[in-house]
């Protein structure tokens, strides 16, 4: 099994390190501030007393043994098939990064990015092999949540695209494909789409910040936890999704006129929300519903795995 | 514990109908069409089925003897302490049906409909005591999904909305409200934000049906399941909420300036749909379907249940 860099020791580097030694990889991890490596193995950790919630059996030790810590940038680039950038959110320095692992990386070694705002043809432009270039965007928490999008420039090989793609499925990622680049991806605009009719609807004072929480978790939310929009809309339906969009389509239309304002996100909006929250949750308490967030969703993926409807691929 | 009246006997009736009566309440059910009753007890078995995944110790036959077939419109509106209304989808009957039952029932009893898209100050505007009705809106399925939006017209009282609100709530409901009429009320709205997002992002050939639904269904629909926009938000930053917002403001502002059309949904493309979909789950296949979906919903909802993330009303 090939072997792989990872290029920035911060969360997200753990847990590609940790989702590809889990695989069976040899994850080889670097960063330029040695600093990083002081908590990195204590965040490894972590990751992994989650990943053991869904797979009681996980060979703790045979992982940690496949992630080789403080490794060099050369090291990194060295018989590696694919190079996992994570590094800090900043254009001018992820160009940087990209042009020294092309020039250090063998010519087939894969180049992805991690991030979701920078696309790749900006990120790429000054390197020389643009053809092996690709945003492998994650989701958040990416340990527990193994989801990746992949997607290439004009200047991508299809060829790439298409090993990427197999890489990451069989490393098991759920792997989707964007097509062709667009700002978010298609997790941030969905996302996106939702949050802001969330905030449309708490600033209009259409309702309370927890009745909307209420309305995701409780409702929404439980369908979507295994069964995609398309799917939903298939069952929702006699005949199937046609019919299903048949009847809803003006309704849907409407709202889509609807919801076309930017809500203006002021600091003296962000404030009142801060406040509110703050009510619901103190900020000392973040942490313990970060962990147990970590958990629901390490559990909610076992009963996926137990009733088949977890990530198959293959 | 005051009795309710159930208004249509299809399969939302026969939801509110099992809801209320596993609360402990008398559901008296009553439909013009005579031939509803026919399949009412089957369909009630089914529901109760599922919830006893839920809760395996379910005193099914004490649920059953709570509920009572076949009344008559005056039998439902006498003593009643809220008719739920879940008729057929046309403003006219449903106009009539409030008019007949604002006629016949006692004037503190609350007369609500299941309608999302025909709004209240509609429905209502032939009846005297207007001041009692309101929207009350489940979600699908609605009885492993036991969530209801409560909404007024102007003309409500707001009295009847508190009474609404702890009615539903003291049976198990997990109740919002919403403020002010808004087509779709919280529920669809951010439902259709996020549909169609998903819609622009397959018709404009950004990712297929099947990679959209991963998007969902593997990534962001397993934190949805237990909590919503705003919670997620402040978990995804440091110092929480504001620094979420402040970090990612441009970004979200960006994407709903691209989420302005409305896409068309024409019959050709909702024949592709169908196509793609069929591909994918045979019709013959979708009953086994909607099952396990009901049964997944059951297992989700157990599992928060267990964890303290469930429902918690008072």
């Amino acid at each position: 099994m090939g072997n792989i860099g990872i290029c920035g020791a911060g969360l997200i580097g753990a847990s590609w390190a940790v989702g590809f030694a889990n695989a069976g990889h040899k994850s080889l991890v670097y960063d330029n501030n040695k600093d990083s490596f002081k908590k990195f193995e204590l965040v490894c950790d972590q990751l992994l007393k989650d990943l053991t919630i869904i797979n009681p059996d996980l060979d703790v030790n045979k992982i940690k043994s496949n992630i080789i810590l403080d490794c060099s940038i050369e090291d990194i680039c060295k018989d590696t098939i694919l190079i996992q950038e994570s590094i800090v959110e900043d254009l001018e320095i992820k160009k940087k990064m990209f042009v020294a692992l092309d020039k250090l990386a063998p010519k087939n070694t894969i180049l992805a990015s991690s991030s979701s705002y920078l696309l790749i043809s900006k990120i790429s432009e000054n390197v020389v092999h643009r053809e092996r270039c690709i945003n492998a965007h994650p989701a958040l928490p990416p340990h527990v949540v193994p989801f990746v999008e992949i997607c290439g420039s004009t200047e991508t090989s299809s060829e790439i695209i298409k090993s990427a793609m197999s890489l990451y499925k069989s490393a098991n990622y759920a792997a989707i494909l964007v097509n062709k680049e667009t700002e978010g991806f298609v997790l941030n605009r969905l996302q996106g789409a939702l949050l802001n009719e969330a905030v449309r609807l708490h600033e209009g004072g259409y309702a309370s910040m927890d009745d909307i929480d209420i309305a995701l978790k409780h409702a929404l939310g439980i369908r979507w936890a295994f069964m995609g929009p398309f799917e939903i809309m298939d069952l929702n339906a006699p005949e199937g999704i046609k019919d299903s969009f048949s009847r809803y389509r003006v309704g849907i239309q409407n709202l889509a006129k609807q919801q076309n304002t930017v809500p203006e996100y002021s600091d003296e909006y962000l404030n009142q929300l801060e406040n509110e929250q703050r009510k619901r949750l103190s900020h000392s308490a973040r942490p313990d519903r970060i962990e147990k967030r970590n958990q629901m969703i390490a559990l909610i993926r076992k009963l996926k795995l137990e009733l088949g409807e977890d990530i198959q691929n293959g």
